[in-house]
């Protein structure tokens, strides 16, 4: 038995071949419990929780369905939705086993953001019954977080959401990772003493999470950025590519750089890797000094820190918690929906994801050193920040419910 | 400001105008939350609840997809699935006006039976759909119980999801009700010194409920039914049923009663009233000498219990709390799920129901009366003895995931 298993667990027959493990004891019937808000003690609490106390409820909002955000819980609660094929570094595992990924991903939105998340792992990988399916279980649900959901898939599945249903969908994988990784540079470029719209990016990647970085980076006002996937840099006329591939060759690459990958990087000052292949010394030797390396491929890095470090890179940051700099989504995703739900938004704007990347970043202020680009997960200012700063960016673009009411109010109006 | 409304409770924007209602401010942001069942403090716990420890448990769950009943929530959480078609006394609100009362049912489950319970409210009332989004939803959920269907959708629904997955399905609306309604019936053929199975019983109502009721008490030996509809007494010859109807048509009435219920009712010993219309103080004085007499349509009952007594009847319940013997679900679902999910039964088995109309029935014991043919919801006796009851007969009958395994063992060594 391994000492770290927590107190009060007890084996189910006996002494399982998990228990060696801290990770499965942890997990036993799983990590997250629904709870009662109020309390039920007798026939007067079951009459006002239930019938026939609730009929009034449900027939009020019945009668004005914007009622629904006072009285249910959709007002905090949203789905966490997979069909379990980007699953980690494991890839496609399926729906069921995706399950403790999710279990954790809600146990975090709730640490962190106060959010309830309720998981739903989908057999189906079919982009039309997926987006189907999540329209029709939404109606309970103030917002959608879609979660290792392989590409190019998540880009329709996110987009045809996103236009059926008035709450927010975010597919985390992408913008997670591309506002922590903005915030990260943000700081690695103010370390370095770099004027952040003039960096040299290269994206190593050109998955959901490589995809979304690169428009994170260009709407955060970076000019130069060249987008890498596994036959070499994104140029528009490359005839392999798919239309979201190509979309972002005829945004990216001004210089015009041909080739793979140690092509783009000559001179380059940062590096994004976020690919899971393998980059050499040479290449990371041969970017501008002081060079700036996230290798955020999970569990191995594209470059190990130590070798990056070797080959001159000024700041790195990993994907990883036993290294210094981790790009966790963490920092971003409770805070993003904590503010989304504050304001009743109706989606998750661009604008709304920079304000994350700026208070993220902020939060460093003056503790920013080489191992110190981002805030630690646990730090007590870092969800109110960011929901703060995203609650604000929705009011200010009117993408909140109260203001689209306003909208139709002043319609109305002018009729 | 009513002085029942519950402390802590601020109104936003002022005073509401249902703050009147106590059941408005207690249904403020909903009755439910996710919580965390297992503490993450710090980044070694992070590390074991999230990646990389989260990945180990993944990985064996793809390996052996039976440890997910064991590392995850599965084991121990359902759906409630409606599309707001049958709310209560409500009718078709659709499903956003339906989640206070399915928040209501999840509060109830988790009280009672300790079961977490996930509302799904589906913006579809096509049968189809709703089947194929069960379906696709189902891979992180071990149960599925739906509630607020209307019929004659709800029994094909019910018979086409048992059909396609491998963990229970349960109509509350049919098979809670017709569970307590034997139950309560069983109690009141004692009490009136009847032999259980010579009853001659009238059923007012051949919707969900009453189909239900009225399989229950023929699976648990009562002979002589007459099931009526709004048109009158089921019978073969009648040319407007439909398929549900004519089925129990052809099971029932052996007497051959033709006509209207009050036909049916002249010398029955019992009525059981699912249909919410109006049965009048001469036909309950038509039935033989001291009556059984269940009017359960909620709010108004098909009879006052007033005039039903004044008309000879010598026991009678209703759905309501505030007269004696409430036929309230409570007393079965919880136990039901409890008893399922406690030994991984595969399906709610007709032997399974009969075991919790027992187990609900035998709580009365000693005081039995005219006013108490039911124990009460809180007794604390309750959730357990139907629970066990319940998993003694699933694993009597077979139906539970060690014996399917156990089975396909077998199958295999005979080969």
């Amino acid at each position: 038995m391994n000492p770290d298993i927590p107190a009060g667990y007890e084996p189910i027959d006996g002494i399982s071949p998990y228990d060696d493990d801290p990770a499965f004891p942890l997990h036993r019937n799983g990590k997250m419990e629904l709870r009662p808000t109020v309390r039920v003690r007798d026939n007067a609490g079951l009459a006002l929780a239930y019938t026939p106390g609730v009929g009034r409820v449900s027939q009020a909002i019945a009668d004005d369905p914007s009622l629904g955000w006072q009285f249910t819980w959709r007002s905090n609660t949203i789905l966490i939705v997979t069909d379990g094929t980007a699953v980690l570094g494991l890839g496609d595992i399926g729906p069921l086993a995706a399950l403790p990924v999710m279990e954790g991903k809600s146990l975090l939105f709730k640490e962190f953001g106060g959010v309830d998340c309720v998981p739903i792992c989908l057999g189906t990988q079919d982009v039309d019954e997926i987006v189907e399916t999540v329209v029709r279980i939404a109606p309970a649900y103030g917002g959608i977080n879609l979660e290792d959901i392989s590409a190019p898939r998540c880009f329709e599945i996110e987009r045809r959401l996103q236009a059926r249903l008035d709450i927010p969908v975010f597919h985390d994988d992408q913008h997670g990772t591309a506002v922590v990784a903005a915030a990260a540079l943000r700081n690695a470029a103010r370390l370095t003493g770099r004027s952040f719209s003039d960096l040299r990016v290269v994206v190593s990647g050109a998955g959901a999470a490589g995809i979304a970085v690169a428009n994170m980076l260009l709407a955060a006002g970076i000019g130069d950025i060249a987008v890498c996937d596994r036959v070499g840099v994104l140029s528009p006329e490359r005839d392999d590519l798919g239309p979201v591939k190509r979309d972002m060759a005829e945004r990216t690459n001004l210089a015009g750089i041909r080739g793979p990958l140690v092509n783009a990087l000559q001179g380059a000052d940062v590096l994004i890797g976020v690919s899971g292949g393998t980059i050499g010394q040479d290449a990371v030797a041969s970017m501008a000094p002081e060079a700036i390396v996230f290798a955020l491929a999970n569990p191995v890095p594209e470059v190990h820190p130590d070798v990056a470090h070797a080959a001159g890179a000024a700041v790195v940051a990993t994907g990883r918690s036993d290294f210094p700099n981790q790009i966790n989504n963490v920092l971003a995703f409770p805070g993003i929906f904590r503010g989304a739900l504050d304001v009743g938004a109706t989606r998750i704007t661009e604008g709304m994801k920079l304000a994350a990347v700026d208070a993220i970043a902020g939060l460093v202020g003056d503790d920013l050193a080489a191992d110190r680009i981002v805030p630690d997960p646990f730090d007590p200012r870092l969800a109110p920040s960011v929901s703060a700063a995203v609650a604000r960016a929705a009011r200010a673009e009117g993408v909140t419910r109260d203001a689209a009411a306003a909208q139709v109010d002043l319609r109305r109006t002018a009729v």
